[in-house]
């Protein structure tokens, strides 16, 4: 029933052919190098087989409107372990685990900020997660707006002492050459609660870090840093902001009340969930994929980052229905924590250390689940970086069918960084990027933001990419001598 | 200091030269018809003054950011009346005026929805202008969805009866030829509680009007019809109306507890607000200009309607200060109760029925005060709207610096349509219209989503032509030879 409406709407994102190749060009034998030519007919198998049908989009459908948002500590996330992990074991993978760790637990409780001088605003929030609360009755100050760290400078302690601080910093709106942006804006969300502590502010206001706003908070983590005391902070809507900056640019005196009834529990339980699409002649070796199935306590986590776990689940899947098993084990980890604390990240290294040094490598998609434009490498060692890049340069060829594809260095994702220092291979699966942001950490991060098509698209690379190199006769970043190659493929 | 910001700013909005006229192709004497060469030395004065500088998003800003939104029968209503008076009497205008009328007041109270079955999820949403309140403790019944009439009739009594009904009517995205799609997707906000009510429905949830969401509710006006008993209605996010759809359509039971402590009161004082430029030679003859003053109770009324209010008090004050002063009076009128009621518009015809023959045109400004594209005009006579379309239309010549506008018939605006069967030429001034909507009755609807070119755009485009209406020997809607004909212009 499915493949039906897939195959017609690849037709329409990427103009392919029937076959899932482009009509006009063929894929030239003399195009790609030597990986390229190898696994032209595994890939296209692949990728017809995907974009024909498959089930992800139920399984993300299911996550999402059945279980909802999982902060981990929730009964959600719990839920969510469990129902990942018996998906699993339905779709007839091997060794499905969940896999104890203990992460930070923060709880959200009431919580409200208004404005109440010069005239009573109630303003869209939403605390900062490892907030500490306010007293009950909230803090009420008048407010100090600084735009960015230089502003916080010139300001100095006198103008911010007893003050709520609001950092007003404008996230640009997305430009495909310099992307996103967020990397600058999300240091005021992370470090501005410590920074204007610091400077003896009672409390620390965030303008939320997205360049587009329909009166939507964006929450996320903050950090605590030095021998500040620690101060409850918030985000608030792009429009509240822009009301609280106007208004003390025009020197009318604005006081606000913030209340956040936010704890900081002991350590929950929480688990990464795994599960195996096991090699056959190196099935010790081992290339991780993954997302991470903890979001944060608003929307339903769609593009952040269920779309992350269930291109990985339905990606061995698809190879095991094809019955395509690689040469090397994929195991999928559906990473716990990410979102405040990292503790499935640094929980697996401390569980699988003995075996980390056979992890080929570490692939993370949680970057949304738009239309794929490519993947991004990084290796400790600057000669893996760049060998695996060259490698990854020659599989994005097999991708074509799925649009233009292209390999960044340098970055990769935040739940494979800690197998960083073990000389892992890490990688990004990466996407367009031009709307991501306007959901993330929001309550609009919901199913409906899911294209089926490009969640299938998703699917395809994620599928093709870990294929070939789990089952290619290099070992991805090391040259073709390397000590896993065997004598030709089979 | 503002006239230099402005300058560059129009310059890089409608590609002009710094006179506010284009550079590669001045206005050509034998372009217009006979309205646009006997004006068009006053119609570019206006315009580079008003580009040059003005004080309407200042204006704006007071309106949005000190008062906030006013919703009829609120102290922010009250104030605002204040405020519009005084400033219009602080511009020097004669006969400023606030014209009491008595008005519907409904009063939102503390409201919530939420699914409860098959998990617990918190709705976004609002409830609908004139509801009835639910019990105390809410309604909880299941939900059953219609997606638009055709789905409610197939569904019939049985099928609803004792359930909360969601019209999940799909507004589509803005399209430059079709235009919105609000006129049809309004219907199930306005009409929606009594056709469900018809069928047995114990209240009613209304996917939001709006194509764009991130999670935002918008609320407006129902209607109760019929003998069929009043239930409580709300809007819901499309979010959290997918979310619903699609579990119903999976066959998986949906219950929804909505709480309305909402109150329908007695009515109200409140008042329009009006002042004028009065005119040289026919003073009795008046061309009305204006916006409404009330908005939903929501974000802060920006683009619905404070920006029409401004453009029409700025109209008017920046032809005083360039002593333009035209043979008729224009009266600007700021509406009172535009959102739930009509009382503004209602009270106005009968107070002033005595010189509705007198008033020449009646222009409002309410589709929000983006890019300027013309205007629209109805008359109850077809000879006359005939007449009066070609008059506008080229009176719009005089408007090409400010970019392209055409004239529209048949519609004009809801605070000048009472006015229609005493044969006034109504007006509607027409905007660029992709983004309306995304804010209208919402949070989102602020300042920040008022960029300050396109409002002084506006300001020049009503002032030139209320000014070339109010001046000129014929009367809009009249042949040549018509009772007001003066022989030539000053």
């Amino acid at each position: 029933m499915l493949s039906h409406i897939f195959a017609l709407a690849i037709l329409s994102v990427v103009g392919l052919g029937v076959s899932g190749f482009p009509e006009t060009e063929p894929p030239k034998e003399d195009r790609g190098g030597p990986i390229t030519e190898r696994y032209k007919d595994e890939a296209r198998r692949i990728i017809d087989s995907v974009m024909a049908g498959n089930d992800a989009y139920r399984k993300l459908e299911h996550l999402c409107l059945r279980i909802g948002h999982r902060l981990t500590g929730s009964s959600d996330m719990f839920r969510a372990v469990e129902w990942a992990f018996e998906q699993m074991r339905l779709d007839g993978h091997e060794n499905a685990r969940r896999e104890q760790v203990m992460a930070p637990h923060w709880l959200r409780g009431a919580e409200s900020a208004a404005m109440i001088t010069p005239r009573y605003a109630p303003m869209a929030m939403l605390g900062l997660g490892g907030s500490v609360p306010t007293p009950k009755d909230g803090i009420t100050a008048p407010v100090v707006v600084a735009n960015d760290w230089d502003d916080l400078d010139w300001l100095q302690r006198e103008h911010i002492e007893g003050r709520i601080l609001l950092f007003n910093y404008k996230m640009p709106p997305y430009d495909p050459e310099k992307g996103s942006g967020y990397g600058d804006a999300v240091q005021y969300r992370v470090k501005g609660a410590s920074r204007g502590a610091a400077l003896g502010a009672v409390a620390v206001l965030v303008r939320s870090v997205t360049a587009n706003s329909l009166r939507t908070p964006h929450t996320g983590s903050l950090r605590y840093q030095g021998p500040y005391p620690k101060i409850p902070a918030a985000a608030i809507s792009i429009e509240d902001a822009e009301m609280i900056a106007r208004l003390v640019d025009a020197k009318v005196p604005v006081t606000v009340n913030l209340k956040m009834q936010c704890r900081n529990l002991d350590p929950t339980p929480s688990a990464n969930v795994t599960a195996e699409l096991r090699g056959t002649t190196l099935p010790d070796e081992i290339v991780v994929i993954g997302g991470h199935l903890d979001s944060w306590d608003v929307g339903q986590g769609a593009q952040d980052d269920g779309g992350g776990c269930v291109i990985a689940m339905e990606a061995i899947t698809v190879l095991r229905k094809l019955n395509m098993i690689p040469k090397r084990t994929i195991r999928v980890v559906l990473w716990a924590n990410e979102e405040n604390g990292l503790a499935g990240a640094k929980g697996y290294v401390e569980a699988h250390k003995d075996e980390l040094s056979r992890h080929v490598a570490a692939i993370e998609s949680d970057g949304g689940v738009f239309r794929p434009t490519g993947f991004s490498v990084e290796c400790a060692d600057a000669e893996c970086e760049r060998v695996a890049a060259e490698q990854l340069r020659d599989i994005m060829n097999l991708l074509s069918p799925l649009g233009s594809m292209d390999v960044k260095t340098g970055s990769s994702g935040a739940d494979v960084g800690p197998m960083r220092a073990s000389g892992v291979v890490l990688m990004g699966h990466r996407v367009e990027g031009s709307k991501y942001f306007d959901y993330h950490h929001s309550a609009a991060d919901t199913i409906d933001k899911v294209d089926p098509t490009e969640l299938s698209m998703n699917v395809a690379a994620l599928a093709t990419v870990a294929y070939v190199i789990a089952d290619m006769p290099e070992r991805l970043g090391r040259p073709v001598a390397g000590e896993t190659v065997e004598s030709g493929s089979e």
